[in-house]
């Protein structure tokens, strides 16, 4: 499995009225852990342009098991689940102290000629390639 | 059915660097969707706070099928599909020229007492109270 | 004096902890006035795509009077104060009920070539056209 | 001069279709670093929520030299210049690697009595008292 993890701060910013992080916010701590791991795997957004696809998010759950507070450190470890056909991506969001999940989530991406605007209903070699070469 | 659209035009600062709707900031049209109907119902943010219950939500999930572009007006209609255990509301966004659906979406909130902080499992009278006088 | 007004309602996601506007979110109503400012003078985002520079914000500044609350509407009014140089927008929110000001606010925009990256320091004609065509 | 710097890394949702952090999300790393330093004071927002006074922001103001890009680290540094009278701290934000100014920035804050809504023209004492601490 590849993963990576990544801890983040909750900021004042990130709060609601109700003294938590507000549930849309999710999809920054999301993103910040999935660039991370794509990242690692020599994909990034700067190498995903270099080519002639973009990915772009085409489902997105999140399951919000505990609430977030204010200063509170959190791991986001984010896994690769899926790459043939689309890249899944599995997250997990922990207190960075304890331990105890906050949340579970996955995002699907496709990829998507940026000429055509045509999807690809297999991964374009460049992102099968990074994935081989950071498995192995 | 319970139900209620909200216009809303993509603006500028919505948009990422792939001239698209972040797909992060779905989560804010979703919310003013949501908003419009529990002021419909009679059950908004407000009334929420006055009773002994706050409602947040513990499961989104979203599915984007088409992308939304710079100044595209859409149409946010969002349907209260159960509210008797937990409050699920479906969300259908479409183009509001042409009705091209463009994302489907649902959140689930459940009813936690504001100081024992318990999850209720069946929903507290002040809002079933407003689903009847509303539906009836 | 070019000037435009837009009404936002005040939504749940712009509010922070101590249930006031997030001072950070204001930058959103800002621009929603001023693109409609822009769209009224014929130089809007995909007008100024259209030619050799961008505009990026160099200098913005907001003085906060009164807090903005959950569900208060209020009229964001956006006005050309100098286009000739440089482009600054004068902002005023107001409550759209009361008329009471909340708060003023302006933004300076350069011109800034897109393939040099030099600035312009004499608006390109473009803008210059279309504020003289919308002025008369 | 009591100062502290935090190092944030701007993410693909801080962009814009510029490719560049769109100016509004510079308000979030000036809340970053300004947290830190409270924090360091010993003022942060639990701190300031024991008090009787919140302390929102009547202004801010921010002077956007060079744009900020996909990964960049950047150092934002704030500094403590005014805490008598009403709480003034200034930012820079520079290029983490080479030091290059990237922006300038400051935010006013003002005590205002919880209860009463009223403005206090002195900073209550226990932000002078905590200033001295950390300035000792």
């Amino acid at each position: 499995m590849i993963s990576r993890s990544t801890e983040i701060k909750a900021q004042f910013y990130d709060l609601d009225p109700m003294n938590i992080v507000w549930h849309g916010n999710y999809a920054r701590f999301l993103e910040q852990a999935r660039c991370e791991l794509l990242d690692h795997i020599g994909f990034n957004y700067l190498q995903m342009a270099a080519t002639s696809y973009a990915w772009p998010i085409v489902d997105m759950r999140t399951k919000y098991i505990r609430p977030i507070r204010f200063g509170q450190r959190i791991t986001v470890t984010a896994t690769l689940v899926e790459w043939e056909n689309r890249l899944r991506i599995d997250y997990r969001i922990a207190d960075a102290e304890t331990g105890a999940v906050l949340t579970k989530a996955q995002t699907t991406q496709m990829a998507v000629h940026i000429t055509t605007g045509e999807t690809a209903f297999e991964s374009p070699a460049p992102l099968l390639e990074a994935v081989r070469r950071a498995a192995g």
